[in-house]
């Protein structure tokens, strides 16, 4: 198709004055960049010009379809089924992946899930799974296709080929302090799921002091502007908003976390844990067709833990992927980390809130997560909390167990985690874990029971 | 000596977030810039934050600072008198530094002016000098500091290696739409004007349909921030308000320019150019020493226009410069366009405006100025106005000759000439050339009298 030309300079003064760009306006933009014919410079005047007179709805979604269109999408019209996806916003110690795409799978709904590496505070959903001995997320699109047709599920590694536009704007934005704007990170997310080939989404979008959105006010906007853009593309998207004011569960690093994941998919998962994940399991099931409500589909995904078939699931998408099933039958086979160290309650009174960022960082400096891409990950190191916001203390008593490799990392650590634990004479009201539904008729609140 | 290292992206974020920088932090940028250390990509992100959330007077300061101390500073100190300069924020037909820096350097009060070239629809002061036969701009430091030291005044183009981080800093502002922002003007004319080795300043800072500001407050603004730059820098510094709201004179083209700005130093000058510059000139003269007040300054300025000291010292100066003086004694040798053309009024009524940038852009379309860099430009071509707002025309009366070598120019430029003229059956209230003087102190009207 013959596309229409324009100034560039001219575009950014637009965007410099407030107006609002056009659809073409915004496609010739990202089209010039991806082809290198816009310079760097001159995006990144653009950026931080959207970032201060912000993009409107239509603009996030001009955005998101021309980074979309700048590389592959994937077409899964012949894979039976209404395909579903979740995305998170990301927070400390989120497994949820792992736990509701076989309870999903297991009615029936395909899953087709690319997940990104963790960098920074916050774990991947890649570096978890392959804590698994022998699981690749590295296969090629046939097989990825044949896997998800096969188990109804797969989890796969994002490839070069998805949105590479969003890839290189991304990075042009870390470095030119761009990142923060609702209707850019909208576009960066909604560009990468919209490539999996999806017909419907459900968005975790977190909020509290361990999430990218501290504010809920900030959270409810991206959820919005997240929600607008999935139902311009036509898929049916349904966002929820949940607090991350302290880690989602008590384990944090890679393989401790598939551990808690097994554990929730035996029926004995973390109470915040399994009230995110039958909210989130729920919905897709009901997006899939195969409930009439989300209370249905909440119903059935707590069927599918309490009868196994969720589990059994699992290790069927294990296998399928090269994984070794027998440590996930027997967790304690696992290689154990060399070092082990503990945190204490420094006095008596309630725990009222966990650094859920800090907590990141602590198992980052043991070794969990990268500080830099080319980092290796060490899959036994973490953190076990062993309280949550709530409990009761009594001086001395352990918070938390450390674990890593790194004999020199404990003190840092140690330095870190003493602060994460907020203690008071009196408890304060807990939030309920999820607490507003974002559609397109717009936001619901959810009444507080798990 | 040391400089402190900041984090690149902290400074564009606090810059976004509307926080004021230091001027460790300003100075810090323009290093980093200027060394090549920071690639332009972050600068410009930090243009248009800058843009946006604006510099306050002490980042304006700063940044003029670090682009100065980017390049050459020229030390005059050896050069006796306080050495005074003008500069004007550009006007289609303005001539004045022509005129005013022979009547200043007349009473012994020493200019050093340093130009630049015409870019898009208004003309450069090395351009008009250039249309002299023999005039030459390019000399050498040593050379500029002789001619100055001799004739009390000097024309020289400006060097690669006055305030190089501006010249590259305006480039990329060119291109990122980040021109138009009164911190960033105020800190390029400033870098420029001080690398100069001046003791004081005059600013002829034009609003109207034909300025760059075109609002009376945006004028204001930039003329306070020169100022507080200039005196930042312990040089006396006043600025005028001026209007332009029709073109200074009659004449437009570089060699029209130098014929207009000669009748003037022979007493023939229009009123509006008179105006102008003798109040620039009286307060050059009494910033120099040579005047109790600017009043006392304006009567000299007129005398050395009526008793020729001023026309003689331009004599002289054009000699030294290599400028053959035969054809300023003589208007009437220099060689004239091959076409020339008429604008007729198409009604009967009052010349209630003529629209400077159209006049401008017509005269850069017969040859007189350049559309890029590496055009030449056509000394003999340009536009003559026959009158001024205010003046009673009859239907079909010739408001204007167009010069040019270029036959199949003429339509185009009749076609932009034609809508330059606004007729109106009333007359419309006069704006005084001059409407307020800004200096430390602050901001003063002048009384409508010319």
């Amino acid at each position: 198709m013959a596309l229409k030309s324009y100034n560039v300079v001219s575009l950014i003064r637009k965007k410099r004055d407030g107006e609002v760009l056009s659809p073409d306006e915004i496609t010739f933009l990202i089209n010039e960049y991806s082809k290198d014919r816009l310079p760097d410079y001159q995006m990144s005047a653009f950026l931080m010009a959207a970032f201060l007179k912000q993009l409107n709805g239509d603009e996030a979604s001009a955005l998101t379809k021309a980074m979309l269109h700048s590389g592959k999408v994937l077409d899964l019209s012949d894979v039976p089924g209404i395909k579903v996806d979740k995305h998170s916003t990301g927070g400390v110690g989120d497994k949820l992946s792992l736990i509701l795409a076989p309870i999903v799978a297991s009615y029936d709904v395909p899953v087709p899930m690319i997940s990104g590496r963790g960098l920074g505070h916050t774990g991947g959903t890649l570096d978890k799974l392959e804590s698994i001995p022998g699981f690749t997320v590295d296969i090629s699109l046939e097989r990825y296709r044949q896997i998800l047709t096969k188990c109804r599920m797969v989890m796969a590694g994002q490839t070069e080929e998805i949105a590479p536009a969003d890839k290189r704007l991304y990075a042009l934005r870390d470095v030119t302090a761009t990142v923060e704007s609702i209707p850019l990170i909208a576009g960066s997310i909604m560009s990468k799921k919209l490539a999996e080939g999806i017909d419907a989404l459900v968005l975790d979008v977190k909020f509290g002091s361990g999430a990218f959105m501290k504010k809920h006010e900030d959270a409810q906007k991206l959820a919005e502007t997240l929600v607008t853009i999935g139902e311009d593309f036509g898929k049916e998207t349904i966002a929820y908003l949940t607090n991350m004011n302290q880690p989602l569960g008590y384990k944090i690093g890679n393989w401790l976390e598939v551990e808690e994941s097994i554990e929730a998919l035996q029926g004995e998962g973390p109470d915040d844990v399994m009230e995110v994940t039958h909210t989130l399991a729920g919905t897709m099931i009901m997006l899939g067709g195969k409930a009439e409500t989300v209370e249905e589909g909440i119903e059935k995904s707590k069927k599918a833990v309490s009868n196994g078939q969720a589990f059994e699931k699992w290790l069927e998408l294990t296998e399928e992927q090269g994984g070794d099933t027998s440590v996930l039958k027997n967790l304690g086979s696992y290689p154990k980390a060399q070092h082990q160290f503990t945190v204490e309650a420094s006095k008596t009174g309630y725990l009222t809130g966990i650094d859920a960022y800090k907590i990141g960082v602590a198992s980052l400096e043991l070794g969990a997560g990268r500080q830099s891409k080319e980092d290796d990950v060490d899959p036994v190191v973490g953190i076990e909390l062993k309280y949550k916001t709530g409990a009761k203390l009594k001086k001395g008593e352990t918070l938390a167990v450390g674990f890593t490799n790194n004999k020199k990392a404990i003190e840092t650590a140690i330095d870190v985690l003493k602060d994460a634990f907020f203690i008071n004479k009196r408890i304060s009201d807990q939030l309920s874990m999820v607490t507003h539904r974002v559609d397109r008729v717009g936001i619901h609140e959810i009444s507080n029971k798990s």
